[in-house]
């Protein structure tokens, strides 16, 4: 294996998701940033560059050159894949560019503003073969990998129930209005789509409860919020959930729960047991059971499933977070994209892909268009 | 003063509820159980009667024998309340006949099984001018009152969003069919009602969010669960609330949870500010704020409001519990009882009465009514 | 059985302990308050045996009144035992005179000020076959109970190491110089005996430790603070000890650490298991195992053992606090003693007796002696 | 700025702290590894080496021939420092001769086998001017920056009690006859030293407890336990502190606490305030106040000093943990290389050096040194 090399689009100073990207793909030392169009314009991608050590001629003033121009060096040198920070309305053309000119994609979440635009790189996925990351950070979380084994082992047995919340308070006042760049676009529909609080943090919920659940949500009906004054976009959501299974639920999304960090939770009840995990306190798995007293699994601790083991770095009780979370989904597309390039045959990694960009973006329109209809149900 | 004489309705040997009265009432030294109907036979009454040290001949053997023959005993002697304590659908009559008799009532919940019972009882009080206490017991934890009071306060500005959920596992098995008579009742309409977790536990949820925010639900949408093989009430519940000011949120209920022990938890979003309280650890209230670290406020800690303070018994750091808040309720209606019949003029003790007993059962019809049209909003 | 009757010497008004005797007496109704010399005046008793609702004639002026006139009425009438909830330094002369008039006794801790005083105690229940309960309150706690019959059962195999921690505040500021009795007299030498937090949590701790492993402390080795300026007894202490089996730990106590409420702990670690239990959140005791996931039991929860069962009163969830636990001494002395009136033969209920006393004050004594000679080992 | 390149000494394949020591240098992006003397063997080396994705001919057989190698390349492109990864006994000599040669260097704890050597490699530091740094981690975290600026702003007033734990459990069983090399090496006094758990995880407990008060532990009184058969090395130890204004203390140490993962804690109270640090929940600064509610500061949170902010990543809620803890020990260390190199003149960024070393390998021998002498008083 070599390194891979990675172009970054978006992610100049200042962004706090690019970074994480960067830091996210080097901790564990299979993957290069070799160049980017970090931002809107040349000036300003270059001073991002510079910053991050960068040749100067590996900064871009836009996607469109990066990708030319990178197919254009011999290939020991290109780049090997594009990861996508933009805002969300800049997801689908560089996506979209990169693979048609052989590039593979790691892309931000939610995967396109149109159920259209997200069926269009998914036929492009499979038409090209290229591979192509969501960046749905959470399924990367060793405890979420022993709770999706423990429902794949029917441990828990049939689900019954399902709870998810999804709480943040930093858009509790009019943070928009004041010199916060994210907040500004989050608000801006134009940037965000259809929906606010639902494409920042419901899709991670909604991601997150069919990646552990093994199911797919069946419909939903949804009461949002727009709290702060003078926003078209939710910044709350409730909603009620039935599963594909008839197990039903609530999900609970707030970008204004004064205080809240980031408050993302879930519990599944089955038949046998139930899980719960706490995003704030990741690693611990807290079970609960018929006949026996609840038990808390632990990164690297005893009696877990192989696929939690593989995603924890260093033994139990040394706290891994989000950034390890968020590198497991970089590291086992690198894992994949290296069998790719060297034609090895492998059981496909585990990380979220095209299809779950579709069901993010579903998600999100079902979630309004319930909205729209006084929280009338809407099948996914 | 003097002790208060009660005389108990229900709570025969083995039952949970008769005995968490029995043991309230008993903490505070204000109130000592002098008779009681407790079974539905005279022997079996009088078996429970002797166990709980009581003299023959105030053991009687039915809640009408027992009224008309206190009545006829000295004023000196005789009961001032009667507690019920019996299945859902044995709260009316015995509540309606003690009034009538000039006895101050002690109430289970949910009150009755209808709301006109709810109505007639309501009235019944208005006319009589006597006491009549719910014992919903949350309301009577020290940090629900300072929750409370920090509402009222405006500590946390207007509130925008709620979530409650109140989740058990008892009756995640068919405990009904085995040996447990609670559960059997519990399942059974013609004592439970038309709302099977909706009557146990449901409303608990909606009593403690009315009571906390000071204001009403205005409007519902209800998904049920009867996850229970065969059980014709629901045994689990999912439901969108609208509060009077705007407010959203959800509430999650239920008792198919399993390992849930009695997780019942409610979180207040306000303006300015956000609660979280959860009563498995009742002695903490969590708070967050727009621009200051999280504060966890504790009974007879510091930066306590006067209700907070007076619902503490025993220093900071010295747990109290279920019984305790349970005994506030009871201390209240003592205090109120022992003004009334001292014709002392004193502000009314904050306990939930009979109109809380019917916005229970207004509830309770409303989650029923709305899962019947498939989680339609209904008004409160 | 009839209800025991209970005198009490102490515990006026305004007394926290008292109170919580009192409380905890009541719970179970077993036990009815029928006589008091509550405090130091005869005017003073009676105002607080007039506020508990007691006759006049039940209100004595010293305990040496009520010993002898209880003994003068009618056995139908008179006390069954006496509870002696007094500082420190007025243990013993109570007791002793109880038992020497043939009453039983439930007695505060620490026992007594001296060793002698505490020996001439046993002697004296041998001599009378009278009961003597000393009210350390901790080992009444249902985790606590289920922590003593895991170690029994060697479900964690031999002890290797033990840590416990009592940490509080409220003597962070010089109180005693404030309108506080309490801490007026703690700091007392002539009240409190040669120990200060020593007497007052130290014991606990030191009951706990030996009540749990079932070993005694063999020897320790104490450095002690005096923070509080100008105090003569120690408010704070760090402590070695070393277990009859070899087991080596720590011990840390104080009450000048600023904000702890109550936060007494305990650890214990066998060859194959450990148990953590922490009074402040009393219905956990958290299990860990060389090859399983940590275990948390919970009152009336799985997995325990009769023990523990016995010792809740409420389904699991429900919580249980200080005065529960303390009123599970009451209970089981209470079992005892009507055992011993109506001479039934029965397994000995568990509570603490005068042999517990002697330990403190061993322990007492110990800590001070190591103390003086610059925290050298002693033998206890 | 340029990347800074790192040579690695130790940390072959299998090795837990050599991954460590690479992804906490990888995740700034401010470091690269470009050579390494990884094993014991040259094909051993090279062997982890081309896992590690270098060059063959930056893969060397022994760290003498690392220095010396890397000393004959061109300033553009030989290493900058060495990180030494080693057991303890390889860390003076590599050291040594990293210094002698010109190399700056971070080293992992404890620093020396000797105290002798310790002051060997403070006086190279001198006279050589090179940067030296200690790879105690914990100080990295951002709430252990927020305590340590609570303490320098004097938040919390002098300090009178300090508590410190480090419980392990991995050596409760005879690890190291079976197929731990790591527990292998830690038994062996010829590769660990004096020190077994005292050096692995007491020297942590001490520095951590030193960094944050700003406090030389003055004196203390340790019991060692050697619990695992055979073992000539301490695996429990259990230790009275004094600090050098008067706080007195324990600490608790162990590798034998069956179950406990890595529960470091500290608990340091002063005259207004206390802290309270947890590194498995390394995300919480626990805060208690002579009158006013717990307050629990987060990283990115409300209320913190410029040093916390400073070591954070990302937005408050999303938890950071051990290897970000790690990996700003590396950054400050190469901010401070960066501008060393580049002659500019900043303030020293804060991280663990060579007068760390000394105190923790005085630490050890201190603690043996009592423990032989039957927990005498050592002065440090």
């Amino acid at each position: 294996m070599r390194k891979l090399r990675m172009g970054m689009i978006g992610g100049g100073m200042g962004s706090f998701i690019g970074d994480v990207h960067r830091k996210a793909a080097a901790i564990d030392g299979m993957i290069e940033l070799v160049c980017g169009a970090f931002s809107s314009t040349a000036e300003k991608s270059l001073a991002s560059g510079k910053a991050l050590l960068l040749p100067e001629d590996r900064c871009y003033g836009s996607f469109e050159e990066m990708i030319l121009r990178e197919k254009a060096l011999p290939e020991t040198l290109r780049m090997d894949f594009v990861a996508i920070v933009t805002p969300n309305h800049m997801h689908f053309a560089p996506a979209k560019m990169a693979l048609e000119n052989g590039f593979h994609v790691v892309c931000d979440k939610p995967m396109t503003l149109t159920i259209e635009e997200a069926k269009i790189l998914e036929q492009l996925v499979q038409s090209t073969g290229l591979l192509f990351a969501l960046t749905h950070n959470y399924p990367g979380s060793p405890m979420v990998k022993q709770a999706k084994a423990m429902v794949e082992n029917r441990d828990i047995g049939t689900i019954r129930k399902v709870q998810v919340q999804y709480l943040q308070g930093w858009m509790a006042t009019a943070v928009e209005d004041a010199d916060n760049k994210q907040a500004a676009w989050r608000v801006d529909p134009s940037k965000s789509g259809v929906g606010g609080a639902l494409g920042d943090i419901g899709t991670h919920a909604h991601n997150l409860l069919e990646y552990i659940t093994g199911m797919q949500v069946k419909e939903l009906s949804a009461d949002l919020g727009r709290v702060g004054k003078g926003r078209i976009l939710d910044d709350d959501a409730n909603i009620l959930i039935r599963m594909e299974n008839g197990a039903k639920g609530t999900m609970s999304l707030s970008q204004i729960a004064v205080g809240e960090e980031n408050n993302f939770a879930i519990r599944i009840y089955g038949e046998k047991g139930s899980l719960e995990w706490h995003q704030e306190n990741p690693n611990e798995l807290i079970t609960r059971w018929l006949d026996q007293p609840k038990k808390i699994f632990t990164p690297n601790g005893h009696g877990l499933y192989p696929q939690a083991l593989a995603a924890s770095r260093i033994p139990s009780g040394h706290p891994e977070g989000y950034l390890e979370a968020f590198a497991n989904v970089y590291k086992n597309f690198a894992i994949h994209l290296n069998a790719f390039l060297t034609k090895t045959t492998i059981k496909t990694p585990d990380y979220p892909t095209v299809s779950d960009g579709i069901r993010g973006v579903q998600f999100i329109h079902a979630a309004v268009e319930s909205d729209q209809q006084n929280a009338a149900w809407i099948n996914m």
